[in-house]
């Protein structure tokens, strides 16, 4: 009777979400996000919805002008009369708001427009990184019709290396004066970038940035009919350029479509999904088997040389046997 | 038949390698790193005998003089009568050997010494960084009796954090003169060090690079009880300064013994490792289902939208019902 009740509340939500009730789809995003016991439930009512949106993934190093950017690129697709979804996710604090408070703020500009839905989200997540529930949010604004996710993290360590794992298009912004903008490009966002942004492009170093960034590109050959990296210049604050990398943005999609690479990275992140699922929950099985630490236990025993690390795997993996099915 | 021969021969190689003989530890380094089918058995064999040696890793960047101090470090160990086991980790390439070439003739010092034993490995590990073997490596030095074992890295991306997961004392060498010295510091490298040396303490900028440290490693507070890292400096080329590095490390392989620390490090890495092992074994029996490959399919349906990952993710655990035990 209640598990009745429970999943025609979810499935109300859904659909008050789809007919684009922002605050259906703030209630779905938080249940998903406080890993609430109706999670399954609502990832399940999403799924036949979802994988029509353009995820866009933006990162660059703190500084680089991300929020402006994305209020106009959110502004850029609102005059097309696309619905835009954005993830704002915070690094800097276990919980939501923090630092950012001001940034978040600023996007206010978009308050009133009810084609427009942005949620600030925690990075409390596994690995340092992303949110274990961002994909899952994602899932929420996808199902509930914008057209265009927006996934702004800010590049710092990993975060940005997950986010290329999460997004059909990842946009990478970086700007003059930082020194670090080249330093990062060098450290590893050269591989994630489909598109690169240079920001505050009326500021002097900004045709170096490209410059030395096309230099870098350029190094890596590309085969016919691989996808060649714009570099784009904007200046955000006045939305100078950025019509430019809706265009580039539209096309990279459409690029994803045609190559047959839009099905294949979304399978990638699927299969990484799936398999975090299940080794988290194996883990939480592991850890608290009976009273005590099944883990644990075998680790000293491993320490000790009483066992070594293959045998014990085996007697994790020979313990799923009474607890799985 | 062919069985008893194989454990016949491992534990000839085990006992040959307990008894100084080079040639064994290097065979069953090599079993280990190939992942020969004997690895279990050579795992299992080391682990009675494992625990004794006190595990090291030394990392910096590129130039900080790594091969000379790890040079300088044998020679003082040696003359104290202490044997040595040197595992150089070289991620410039998949395979051995390579960019490193030169060091390691450099090495070829305490060629003749028997009580020295050093073995480059390459980084073709999984996650980018430290080789999935390096472990098991480190344990055929252990059992082998190898009072100290020194992994070497150079410090890139993720792989100075990987050893120092793997060893009870991490040493982070720094140099003036490199720019990145102090940048790579506030990138991570602070929480990772339990002895920090300034090597090239002669040039200028010496004084300056182990200033700045201080102040960083300041700004974190301990408590009573806490081991507070020391700077030293040394000139690894002249071995000034060494042996206060060797005193160092002595001292702090006391404190993780008095303070239980050790313990559990030791147990953290074994979890770590076991699950690591598991996690592995299960993700080839995903992927090898049969005639196809179960997690592709299964990724397939969630990006279609037939099913989600959490779904997909109990499918995957039920199917370990049939397959293990």
């Amino acid at each position: 009777m209640k598990g009745s009740r429970r999943a025609e509340s979810v499935s109300d939500l859904v659909a008050s979400a789809r007919a684009g009730q922002a605050r259906a789809v703030a209630r779905l995003i938080s249940l998903v996000e406080d890993e609430s016991p109706l999670l399954r439930e609502v990832t399940a009512a999403l799924a036949p919805h979802t994988g029509r949106a353009h995820v866009i993934g933006l990162t660059g190093s703190p500084g680089v002008g991300k929020s402006t950017s994305t209020s106009a690129l959110i502004r850029a697709f609102r005059e097309q009369g696309r619905r835009v979804g954005v993830l704002a996710i915070d690094p800097s604090s276990p919980f939501s708001g923090g630092a950012l408070l001001g940034d978040r703020v600023r996007m206010g500009d978009h308050a009133t427009d009810e084609g427009v839905f942005i949620r600030s989200m925690a990075a409390r997540g596994h690995l340092g990184g992303l949110s274990w529930s961002t994909p899952q949010a994602m899932r929420v604004l996808d199902a509930a019709g914008f057209d265009v996710v927006l996934v702004e993290t800010v590049g710092v360590g990993q975060s940005e290396v997950e986010v290329a794992g999460l997004a059909d298009t990842t946009v990478v912004l970086l700007a003059p004066g930082m020194g670090d903008g080249i330093q990062a490009a060098k450290a590893g966002i050269l591989e994630i970038g489909d598109v690169y942004v240079v920001n505050k492009a009326d500021r002097d170093g900004a045709p170096q940035v490209a410059r030395e960034l096309r230099a870098m590109l350029n190094f890596a050959e590309r085969s016919e009919g691989e996808w060649r990296q714009p570099i784009l210049k904007t200046v955000a604050q006045t939305g100078d350029g950025v019509s430019d990398v809706v265009a580039a943005l539209d096309e990279h999609r459409a690029w994803l479509a045609s190559s047959g690479t839009l099905a294949h990275r979304r399978a990638r992140r699927a299969r990484a999904e799936i398999e975090a699922i299940a080794v988290a929950s194996l883990r939480r099985r592991w850890t608290e088997v009976g009273e005590h630490d099944q883990l644990d236990a075998l680790a000293t025993a491993v320490v000790d040389g009483q066992s070594d690390s293959y045998a014990a795997a085996d007697v994790l993996l020979d313990s799923l046997d009474h607890h799985v099915g």
